[in-house]
């Protein structure tokens, strides 16, 4: 139809169809006549797809916390970070964020929100609900206290970050939350007393009454049948879920796409996005099978290994590559960037302890930004002054004779006019 | 406050001292004056708690297809059967039931339930939906026309039995039921398209509406995490369940008290009464710990042995002790009161092969019909013409003078007059 286009890769795409747009740009003088023959650069400036990954590291560098050679180490980390990601996942873990009673950690974590949003790096929270990181001080209360004071937390915080941080956890690991017995805490006796499916409501209901343009998930590691249970459940009752969030820490290793994709699957069926909110892969050894809950892994060192890193970069490359290619899924959120105070000490990070980043990152670097993206290319107007743009669906920019014109790949065929200045 | 009580065991009835109960019985003459001092013999005719077993072994006998040494031999096992179990579960696998369309086994069913309710014994009905012993011929039919056949199915059977099996397991195993990949059949494919909640309201629906006095159950064998959030999301969309099912076969070895407390304990808490609806324990080698669907194990011979047979009595007596023991469990259903054609050709039965009582069969017989149960006793009334009947909640006879009087003994305190013919 078009004389030019523009496609990166082409037959890797394929794959990755349902990930790609085409928009169609006009380019006009002052007068609405279409310039033939004219060159027009064109390049991606986002991704559509969530690439995420955790924020957790990045609060002191925010808050101006660090000097000297720590800050600069940071800010080499901060760079290799938002080369690749779009969202971070900001900690809101009650008993970290407000370890005191009524001394919430609420500006440093807006000036890391804003040190993000600065970056072009989109926020979301985690959890707002949850039955382990809590505080103390919420123990021993009457349980229609901790309701009370679990919904004033969900609505201040969800408040005081509305239109910064508009995702959420709204909820996180509900299938076991009345039945979890590994720590005391305020949070399982309530979801026993009231039930999985009530106490996800008052988590929805307060986090949608306080930000109704949130993107509100359901999250878990249980991926069973128990998960879908819960999930048909919720979804009977008319509590509105925005996204369902499945977690794929695979310290055990890595499960493969044939088992991967079965498990999306299952939870595709819903027709609700589905968003890989936990994602993580280690470069050295693995966490032996037998283990359950992986937090009672404890070993006083898991390094890096030069065969675990080749691992890790292989299943990552594979990992994304499968998951990308399925239409229900929005996002995929790695849960570390360094090995540096990593969950359980595992080398899980996609950057070595010392700054220096894993064959994994160079791997997933390459999908994100080169063959899942366009980079500036020249076209040029056909006789109708028009180029179509096709590529992976995000945001883009189109530059003609120095005026420079946002523009976006969506899923449905665009149009957009380009008003070039007088040439 | 009654001179005269009689009491069956004392000490060992305390460990269950909420499934007994106490009636005082006020022995008068044909004018209303109390009568002091008159013998009065009180017994139990029938248990409150529903000791249940299959019923599978009875059709041929029920329904005079059997003769000769045939015929004797399954009397010999009906008579073991009555003089402990007071309910049967019946077949109604839809598969068998109805193997050639449109020809039903209702009239050899309903001579079956019929022998039993002339032996006193009380029907089940096993199930109206499950994905499992499917009909051949429902199999490529479009959805809309299997969902209108298994609607049809469940008012069929439960209006023709109504008044005969007045309890039914509505639903089976619904937590694997869309997800099934063990062997095509037409209900997984419907339960996926419905969900499993609208899939349960179906069945619960069409049979309360056909019999409205109906015990309806959802029945599983997924008795983790996955089960209760199905319970939480049925109970949550309103559909009304009247018992709680749990299976409970462990031919890879009996769980144990605590566990199984434990398991019931996490099932009690929707207040809802609970039934052990399949319980097997085997008297021979014990199935390998790896094998997930216990349908998978196949042996050409599956002996009971003497040692398997003495611990398979051990386990029963705890079982059921620990089981009667829960004052939400209210029936528990042993699944094979014989050797014979067990499922899996597994000895989980209570009788060999051969007929004989295994000791498992004496140890619950010694459970219900001794331990726990009021053999006739003779009483002396006191002064105000009173005994009390304490024992285990259930039916009882009071004789006076060779005139017999029906009473219950129930979980309020309970009150009968007995008029004594002229001495």
């Amino acid at each position: 139809m078009t004389g030019a286009t523009t496609s990166t890769g082409g037959s890797p795409q394929q794959a990755v169809a349902h990930r790609t747009g085409e928009t169609v740009l006009t380019v006009v003088d002052h007068h609405g006549t279409p310039l033939a023959d004219t060159e027009v650069t064109v390049e991606q400036t986002r991704h559509a797809f969530g690439f995420g990954n955790i924020g957790f590291d990045f609060l002191e560098l925010a808050n101006g916390e660090l000097t000297g050679s720590a800050a600069a180490a940071a800010e080499h980390l901060a760079d290799l970070y938002t080369d690749v990601f779009t969202t971070a996942t900001l900690p809101f873990y009650w008993g970290r964020f407000e370890p005191e009673r009524g001394r919430p950690d609420t500006a440093r974590l807006r000036r890391t929100a804003e040190w993000f949003r600065d970056r072009g790096v989109a926020l979301k929270g985690h959890p707002l609900v949850w039955h382990t990181v809590q505080p103390d001080w919420l123990l021993g209360l009457p349980l229609d206290e901790v309701e009370r004071l679990q919904r004033e937390r969900i609505r201040r915080e969800v408040g005081e970050f509305a239109g910064l941080v508009d995702t959420w956890d709204a909820i996180n690991e509900v299938v076991i939350m009345p039945v979890f017995d590994n720590g005391d805490n305020a949070i399982t006796p309530l979801a026993r007393a009231k039930g999985r499916i009530p106490t996800i409501r008052m988590a929805f209901e307060e986090a949608r009454a306080t930000n109704p343009h949130a993107t509100l998930l359901l999250n878990d590691f249980d991926l069973s049948s128990a998960y879908e249970c819960l999930i048909e459940g919720v979804l009977e009752a008319g509590v509105q879920i925005d996204a369902i969030g499945l977690q794929t820490h695979m310290h055990q290793g890595y499960w493969g796409e044939e088992t991967m994709l079965a498990m999306v699957d299952r939870f595709a069926r819903y027709g609700l996005p589905l968003h890989l909110t936990e994602t993580s892969l280690v470069s050295g050894d693995l966490m032996p099978a037998h283990i359950v809950d992986l937090n009672d892994h404890q070993v006083p060192s898991w390094p890096s290994t030069p065969e675990g890193e080749a691992r890790q970069a292989d299943e990552v490359e594979r990992h994304y590559r499968s998951l990308v290619g399925h239409p229900a899924v929005e996002s995929v959120t790695y849960w570390g960037i360094t090995d540096a105070g990593a969950w359980l000490g595992a080398p899980i990070g996609l950057v070595r302890s010392d700054g220096s980043p894993k064959p994994s990152y160079e791997a997933l670097r390459r999908l994100v930004k080169d063959e899942w993206w366009t980079a500036p290319t020249v076209l040029r107007t056909d006789e109708r002054g028009r180029v179509s743009v096709r590529g992976f669906r995000g945001e883009y920019r189109a530059d003609v004779r120095g005026a420079s014109t946002a523009f976006g790949v969506g899923r449905a065929p665009g149009q957009q006019e380009l008003v070039a200045p007088a040439g």
